[in-house]
């Protein structure tokens, strides 16, 4: 893939933001599930950054270097055709500067997006002041344009997830983050732990901009949140943790009552695997 | 880990070759299926090479490197406790001298057993000679002596797998290759692709040594296998293709009819996830 093909994706990956279809992206954490994404129909893939970590043995939160972040990402779009927007935490530095080259890495590696979350690896509940989080997604925009593949920026405040600061203020915190991160250059707005349908009608409202929803028990359908003008939907760590719920049923199943019917109800078959993965 | 504990482990998964339990394995492809396995109360991790190859991009037979085969090994067993016995597909090399090198780098990843097969990766239905198969598992078993962790070696033949030669003679060759594989100082002796429980009846009567036999539909339940006298019982690439069907099924749900049923129907929670990979 040479730059003027990776900006093309880029540009294709930033139109699928703006409907009337709500983009929905099953996030991938290997090669593999990647391309069983992509054959399923999808027109992007997410990588998760607790999924990718959990391969290579890290707890989710920054455990994991950049650089084995970023040569998983490597992997994926090397494979896959579709663009590929990967989930960098928070950047893996703190600094504007490690945010420019965090971004030259990932073009580097192939990937159109970025993930910004806005509290640190090592302490979840702690924010990045809204200034330096600016600046952050500002040297990314900068950076990744400069080197002529514009990335796809989808910034992300966690006062929901974490559940940061008085309850009474996160629906007013969320929105003067968010539009901040929109002023800076960010392409969709990404607040996770928002599952109430009238909350996010709400700041879809105060935002009017993209943006994205994370996948959880009780949160509106697809269909739903699409209606409501939610842009995009992505599944985070979920489908990751949906096949490792069978893996362990698997393994339990296996060991008592000895029986293999859940390990043989529903394969992907060896050949269909070989399959998505050979060069053609 | 120092290389009495690896010893150690090595002289531990040697004895659950020899009864009264037949020993199940679920087989691993990356770090967290492999404690998820663990958490399920298995004594011993066995690795699958097709699993480990579809995470990192590749399909089966050798594409993958040694080295990236290694470094997924290494990661698994610097987590779990248990032992951890390695699929190496036909070794990654051809002399013995290669396959000195091979083992010697497999105990520096810290793993105790090892798989080899004796077809060539690019081509399965092309089987090794056997003398020089012979000296490849004497070159296994002295380098890896040597180094003070003696790998047990788990030797198979794929003259059913890949139904190599006239099928009138298939069982009397099985039989004459490992055996010779046992002399040789194999701990125990794989012929994946049969499934038929008075063929297996008749190979375990015939080697009088521990056989390893590959879960596959149709072949008998682990009970029957174990009264048969089956020493081993493995599932190859089966563990990850089933998680990969219930990939498949979750990225199609969610693009038609768009729902999240089976994403959230069985999950391991997100907080399990992080437990599992925590260091205690």
């Amino acid at each position: 893939m040479n730059i003027e093909q990776q900006a093309a994706k880029a540009k294709r990956l930033r139109e699928l933001h703006s409907g009337p279809r709500i983009l929905v992206l099953p996030n991938a954490w290997d090669v593999v599930s990647a391309r069983l994404i992509e054959e399923a129909g999808y027109p992007a893939i997410a990588t998760t950054s607790a999924g990718v970590a959990a391969v290579l043995g890290y707890p989710d939160g920054e455990s994991i270097s950049r650089s084995e972040m970023l040569e998983m990402v490597a992997r994926i779009a090397r494979v896959v055709r579709v663009p590929v927007t990967a989930d960098m935490e928070a950047g893996y530095g703190v600094t504007p500067a490690e945010m420019a080259e965090t971004a030259r890495a990932l073009v580097d590696a192939g990937a159109v997006g970025m993930n910004l979350e806005d509290t640190l690896g090592e302490d979840p509940h702690r924010q990045v002041e809204l200034p330096l989080q600016v600046e952050k997604i500002c040297a990314i925009k900068e950076t990744s344009s400069k080197v002529g593949v514009p990335l796809v920026i989808n910034a992300r405040t966690d006062i929901y997830l974490a559940a940061i600061g008085p309850e009474e203020t996160r629906f007013e915190r969320t929105v003067e983050r968010l539009r901040a991160y929109r002023e800076a250059g960010a392409d969709c707005l990404f607040a996770p732990g928002i599952r109430d349908g009238e909350t996010i009608e709400k700041l879809v409202k105060a935002l009017g901009a993209p943006l994205n929803i994370l996948i959880s028990p009780g949160c509106p359908s697809i269909a739903e949140l699409e209606k409501m003008g939610v842009a995009r939907v992505s599944a985070g760590s979920a489908v990751m943790r949906a096949a490792l719920g069978l893996v362990r049923r698997v393994a339990r199943e296996m060991r008592d009552p000895r029986s293999y019917s859940s390990l043989l109800a529903e394969p992907v078959t060896y050949a269909e695997v070989n399959r998505v993965l050979s060069k053609n």
